[in-house]
């Protein structure tokens, strides 16, 4: 399946195989693929909690408007960001990169986000975005579909996931083998109304 | 080339080739797939301001630290959200679906999103980076290398696109042909250290 292909034939799927275990090396292969999404100068800030305990995972159903995929999904990515990596010895994400590079990028990550709690926010929900993207195209391409979630209380599965408090939840993917087609896209906006030139 | 090779061969590029100019039937392509990208209740907040005038390239790349790929990639993207989409005539989003679904749905996007301007804002910042991830993944496949960039001056910007005062910038990407590779991944994190099994 070509990309271009995964990106049209992806769609939000609620309906899932339960019985269905996505094999640890798919599972494994996904993450990967999905940690070579790009991040600000590279600070890599997502977190990917794999929730595969079924009392965890019945427990976060209970907070996500008991939405089937939650528990029938093969797995449950919570997309989750470390808002203070870009001051996690910063050195290291760029500790391969030509000396010139790392003198110039280094300092340039705490300027850009020090005392900037919306940037860095801002950066964990844009980072987790393509991250997330990544994962479901890649699960397309696998054999698998998959389900965005925000529709949950975000606090609950905090508590659930003993998130840090230096770390926020951007949003879930339920990824499985869907057993019932989506619903025909069901009301999409013109070219003209989303696309624009030059400026607004 | 498949979603893997595209997600595995992707890289932040940025010298371009400024003579070329990337034909309208591509760069329609592009946006149309990008719009296939998911949005939490189909609301599709993206608004993509594809920056052609060279006048106004100028501009932004002056206050984007100079850099050279905003004036010599072919297309220039923008990626900004409304805020307010989800209360922009919210049932036009879900017009095709079944009435029960109607029924259900477009009454939870206001109660999801009205007066919590983070959760609006939260959302601008995820849809783009979806939607980011595609366009990057989609060039790819159709021959061309990109750029992704939070390094500009964001109110400068928003000023030069004339940003309504209820949108904000998520991001912007560069699209063109490469006269460079990027250099290797310069300090990737392990594994273990981004993918956590049922919390932290």
């Amino acid at each position: 399946m070509n990309t271009i292909e995964a990106i049209q034939s992806r769609r939000a799927i609620k309906q899932y195989d339960a019985t269905h275990p996505m094999p640890q090396e798919v599972e494994r292969q996904l993450l990967e693929l999905a940690m070579l999404s790009p991040t600000a100068f590279n600070i890599q800030n997502w977190r990917f909690v794999i929730v595969k305990d079924m009392e965890v995972r019945k427990q976060i159903r209970a907070v996500s408007w008991d939405q089937a995929q939650v528990t029938d999904a093969s797995i449950l990515v919570v997309l989750c960001a470390d808002l203070s990596s870009w001051e996690q010895n910063p050195a290291r994400y760029w500790r391969n990169a030509p000396e010139p590079v790392q003198n110039f990028l280094v300092p340039a990550i705490a300027q850009y986000y020090s005392g900037k709690p919306q940037v860095q926010r801002d950066e964990a929900m844009r980072s987790c975005g393509m991250a997330g993207q990544t994962l479901m195209l890649a699960a397309k391409e696998l054999g698998y579909d998959s389900c965005p979630m925000d529709g949950f209380d975000y606090d609950a599965v905090g508590k659930i996931l003993s998130l840090p408090s230096d770390h926020v939840i951007s949003f879930m993917i339920a990824i499985g083998k869907k057993t019932q087609d989506s619903w025909p896209r069901p009301g999409q906006l013109a070219y003209n109304e989303v696309v624009l030139e030059n400026g607004f």
